[in-house]
């Protein structure tokens, strides 16, 4: 999958394996997001169209209208439009800290506007969010978005806490990428699924019933798929970052090791290779990262990793299964999460 | 009032002035707010440790209670704590903008632990004040909060489309006032004013009776209470940048121009004095900035700043008496009010 390509393959096939109601929705998602851009100042709509128009998979909003099924409506397409708002504002903070000229092949706001007005920009995405949807006066979404959207800066505050650490463990990596990035997919189905999933056991005084309690239990099954799809997506991201091809990631080889960021491809070759532990990333320049990842695809690391990401992949169908008894509902997410490890394959 | 000392003279007038519930809900919201700044952590703790300790004036948390008055409970707590947290993610993303070393005369989490961990901290105080809020089911308070926080950032970027430009109007120049503080302002009060004013009509399937109806009313004036004692103390920092003395307000002269901030002193002092208008701020260092509040301060346009800031804390006065019937609510609130232009004078 292109990251340049307007729509990609994964979602490409899950829309044409879906009925008409799912490209309907994600319309709807799109009209929101184009609207939640405009009305703040003519310079700041120039910036955020721009976001939005450099499009991205929208695999957040995919996830939550796929989660709450044919008969989600308003409910889950507002959870769709809030979330990639999230997204879209921790990725142009992101481009603010790594000073990225470029995002999906386009101009970032950084680079066009400047830092400050790319802090406020993504204040404001923040902000749209958590407003729009409280506005309807939905406050467990509103409570599990800002959930997710706590993890996801303390993931990035582990991030820069880890840099430059060639020690860091397994175990470490794993809780960052599950803050920084399985959070917001396990949210993302979170939200879906209980867009249909009256009544609510919160909001009727706490009482349950059955019918409650198997919501519930299919509420953690549908958390865990998100949560491993979103794992496998951060491992395969990772092993693209030494593998590339460039032409097809839109960035160069090694870019996370000069930025002193260490992930599992990295971890698990220095098991293999001891000397890899020398290396000292704060030395790195380019073309000494082309050549470090070199060394890492020589351990066969890769393979290692992209063989867990297809085992998590693995566990997130099953636990797709336990929750889900809709046919369709299956069929698509299994595409979804196929979809993730397609990637570049 | 100097930004240094622990309990700002406003803050202390009011507490003994009043009764014993206001010092003992201050003292919970700054429990509450310990505990969010805890649990993400060793390092951030220690970032926001340093930033909580910091202290500042505590005033958005002072108009909640007292907005709520001696009856504002746990909801009135929670509400303080939320706007805090929002207050201080916004102080913590301005240091990066200005790369700040000191606020309040302690190092800022920008010059302490990089740009990167301070945009990530600040992201994390955002999210935290829409969870905790969110967690107790209270959606038309991240709603108020979530739209003030959204003028907030429009503010801000309003600020950097303005920044140089002489020939900004007084009107403009209110407006960008009206987002970057009276808004929050605006919201403490609203915020504390809900939290003792049940039932309500929008969790009541928006039936109104006539007690919902003057209670809706009684907001408003609030709102209007809040929002000019908020332009008022924009427009009396505005001031100070101009007068100092520096020791006093813990900056330079002057920073504000420097920045390329346009404030009303400047606009008026231009208006009796054109030649100002040939000023030009990106060719300003600072002993010219100096220079250039001294021409400001010999136009007599400080003065005519003081008396509008006075005449909207009269004005604000007046909201509050038409909105509460309570006199120790109203003598408190009073003596914010009063604070906010004793400022220096």
């Amino acid at each position: 999958m292109s990251k340049r390509s307007a729509v990609p393959p994964p979602v490409t096939a899950v829309l044409d394996a879906s009925s008409r109601w799912l490209p309907a929705r994600l319309g709807e998602a799109e009209g929101q997001l184009r609207e939640q851009s405009q009305g703040h100042g003519q310079l700041l709509s120039a910036d955020l169209s721009a976001t939005l128009a450099a499009g991205g998979k929208r695999l957040r909003p995919l996830l939550v209208l796929l989660s709450a099924g044919a008969d989600g409506g308003e409910e889950a397409v507002r959870a769709a439009t809030a979330i990639e708002l999230v997204h879209m504002a921790t990725l142009v903070h992101d481009d603010v800290l790594d000073a990225a000229p470029l995002r999906r092949g386009k101009p970032t706001i950084a680079a066009v506007s400047g830092r400050a007005r790319a802090v406020a920009a993504g204040d404001l995405l923040f902000s749209r969010a958590f407003a729009f949807l409280a506005e309807h006066g939905d406050s467990r979404s509103v409570s599990l978005l800002a959930e997710a959207s706590a993890a996801l800066a303390r993931g990035e505050l582990a991030q820069r806490q880890d840099a430059f650490d060639l020690g860091i463990s397994e175990r470490r990596y794993l809780e960052r990428c599950r803050l920084k990035t399985a959070k917001l997919f396990e949210c993302a189905c979170l939200l879906g699924w209980f867009a249909t999933r009256p009544p609510r056991a919160r909001e009727a005084g706490r009482e349950t019933s059955g019918c409650d309690e198997r919501a519930r239990s299919g509420a953690e099954e549908m958390a865990e798929f998100g949560s491993e799809i979103g794992l496998a997506f951060q491992l395969l991201d990772d092993v693209l970052d030494v593998s590339g091809p460039p032409e097809r990631t839109g960035k160069a080889r090694g870019t996370d090791l000069l930025d002193g960021t260490v992930t599992l491809p990295l971890i698990l070759a220095a098991a293999e290779d001891p000397s890899l532990r020398a290396a000292d990333l704060h030395l790195l320049e380019p073309p000494g990262a082309e050549a470090l990842c070199d060394r890492i695809a020589a351990t066969g690391a890769l393979d290692q990793v992209r063989a867990r990401a297809l085992a998590m992949v693995a566990t997130a169908k099953d636990r797709l299964a336990a929750a889900s008894s809709d046919p369709e509902q299956r069929q698509l997410l299994d595409l979804v999460a196929d979809g993730v490890v397609q990637r570049y394959s």
